[in-house]
């Protein structure tokens, strides 16, 4: 792919840094994708010969087989890697890993870290393109712009829509990279739980906090339901997965009350009943599966945009 | 593929239904890819650009790797999915596994699965096609069709041919399919095994009951010799290997007794010693490895008609 | 690829008992694969169509990426196959899984396995070409044909060349196979560690046997340093990693009495400050990255003319 003009990105580590313009540029780079995306048979050979390593270090069905078809459907070679598998049990540093890869001929890392920052790392040692795919508690940059394309998709812009962010914020690397693209592109976000799960900095992030999902819930334009993670549940933050879901949860009850045309997201995988009831996450409001369609061209363009800087 | 007249099948999720004429159907589109399952470098297009899912939550080497060649050799391109690795361990629904796969865009998922009729219900839920690689005890369709394939090329054809399926009847989806196709196909089946490793509704099966292998071993034209499961062994149902090679393997001394030009199977993989001996299953009437590239050949003529309906 | 006059190898089990010019015709095939190994995104259709399967027996991130690399990057297609996974956790024999994947169309076999020999018995089992990627203490063919070959391209030629092999010489597969190609190149071999880590046969081995790394170091062209084994400094073979480090570390130190141009190897993954200095491993005499690069193009040359003699 030719390198547009204001793309200047070998690596996509976060989206914090990036400017309203660079996140148009790889929507309407997306929106070229969309048809690779939803199984025709079709493929491009925008990264024809260029090789891909998936080097995840956490599990993951969804995000990297969403990785795996979109390199796959730009015509790249993949190369699978996990972590027990991984030369890093030997004792191996991540960047000896990494440089090791590059050595092999590597143009792009996709890695998924329990460490924040490891993306980062990764960036300053090697020349091959490092595109997180989620570290830690900070960013999960292709997530939010995939959740954000999909608001584009029905809305046109996101300029003056308001979004809230519902659940287990102060873990939620989802929530993060949403907040920061969302408020670059002019929405307007709420973060919605109990003070237990809100990160302890929370008044420093550009968001309205709130704990009362009720009185804010007619005015959205926007759910983005977090999944809620049972270790959460169990370890006493929050009493049980019935008390959330009355409080927190996205239930058809609240929906009577939503806008006629809100917008459901889920960044999957779903605890029916949990944090969202069953009929609501199939209902008409829910992008859920359109969302899993646009990761994958949201993940094709940052990768031909990504390989277009070198 | 175009799609031939009388296939109309998106699926294969069992052989209890399909009818003769289904079957030769697949016998026949199969005979045209042998020359590509025998190792000669030579792939097809057939499915080019499709994507094809090997969703396996039980390990399996062959039907795995066969299937995923079977893919490869059409120009497909393959997503290997376990269950540990995969977002069930999330908690989350088959359906939804299935239905997000389907959002990224796959053509097609091969599964094999604990439950007898996962595979249906994924079918029920999304338009991709689903191949059943084996569920539960219920039926192992692509194993059961490369194994009549295999006699078809033999002796032209099934009918009138007396088949003895010998060992742990109860717990085998693979027995389950040969019944019923062979059946269809106008076979005659002989299940053999002691009582406690029949199905309880065994009398309601299209089959010939008989415990006593000796007294039927010369009249045979085929012996499909299923594996032991050293778990049933040590459960007590049958006290120790070596009695059950006595009383219902296929030794050297029981193949004298055989047709001169008896067909001698296995589904693989093989206990030396136990349900056969080593010289019968690599003597001269042995067809356990031409089965094995039968399975490919059988895989790409099912994976080219189910995608041919769409 | 046309066959070479010299090479007649189907598989590489070893180096033993290669000639000088079997050597050099695979130095002179990487020579022309060293630009698709450095990660331009080009390809070649060499082995287009044929199907290798990567079985490893042992974990590895290197080897097993390299050889998946070198296959991708000859055009050919991977199977992905773990021990864990594979039928061997079901009894199966080592020759039935080999020729179970033979009968599948497999054109080539990369193996890994902790038994010494057991690359040897598959290939004397099946007709696929069989590529030894380490086994057991016997060999380590590859590696050590990438670690000679950039001694080669650095110095043109192996005759009369001193080069250390430093470690643990016991356990080391690699050692074995640079000792043999390394005499048959004309060069001389030092190795070097504490009696405990030398082979029982020692003296048998064409090489000067060293105890002490100061007394030779500073006449050597080359150092190799194999990895500490975690597992043998607990077993008490040494006592700490900090005393094996003073003694026979490549460190700052040592470096200083080395010759100026002294080619530093080591085969990964890398102890930092045990066998080598981190300054010394990134310094201007570390050939390290560049063995990986040159372990693509060395596999691809192997795969290469093991298949042209078909």
């Amino acid at each position: 792919m030719k390198k547009p003009k204001i793309w200047n990105n070998k690596h996509l580590l976060g989206l914090k840094k990036l400017s309203a313009d660079e996140l148009t540029c790889i929507f309407d780079t997306a929106e070229n994708y969309v048809k690779y995306a939803g199984g025709t048979g079709q493929k491009t050979d925008d990264l024809k010969g260029k090789l891909v390593v998936n080097l995840f270090f956490e599990d993951s069905t969804r995000t990297r087989s969403s990785f795996a078809i979109a390199a796959s459907r730009l015509g790249a070679d993949v190369i699978e890697l996990t972590a027990k598998a991984s030369s890093l049990s030997k004792g191996e540093t991540l960047r000896d890993t990494a440089r090791n890869l590059e050595a092999m001929g590597i143009d792009m890392v996709v890695i998924r870290h329990s460490a924040g920052g490891a993306p980062y790392l990764l960036s300053q040692n090697i020349e091959a393109s490092i595109l997180n795919a989620g570290d830690g508690y900070h960013e999960h940059p292709t997530q939010a712009l995939l959740d954000i394309f999909t608001i584009r998709q029905l809305r046109g812009s996101l300029e003056g829509l308001k979004v809230a962010i519902v659940g287990d914020i102060a873990h939620s690397r989802v929530a993060r990279s949403n907040i920061w693209a969302l408020n670059t592109l002019g929405a307007k976000v709420f973060v919605v739980g109990p003070p237990t799960l809100m990160p302890s900095a929370v008044n420093k992030l550009p968001v309205t906090v709130c704990h009362d999902f009720d009185s804010i819930i007619s005015e959205m334009d926007v759910f983005n339901m977090l999944r809620v993670q049972s270790e959460r549940i169990k370890s006493q933050v929050f009493p049980s997965t019935r008390e959330y879901s009355r409080i927190f949860g996205l239930t058809n009850n609240r929906m009577k009350r939503a806008k006629k045309d809100v917008i459901v997201m889920h960044p999957g995988p779903i605890n029916r009943g949990v944090e969202i009831d069953s009929d609501v996450a199939d209902g008409p409001n829910s992008t859920i599966l359109k969302q899993v369609t646009n990761g994958v061209a949201i993940r094709m363009a940052v990768m031909a945009l990504c390989d277009s800087v070198k």
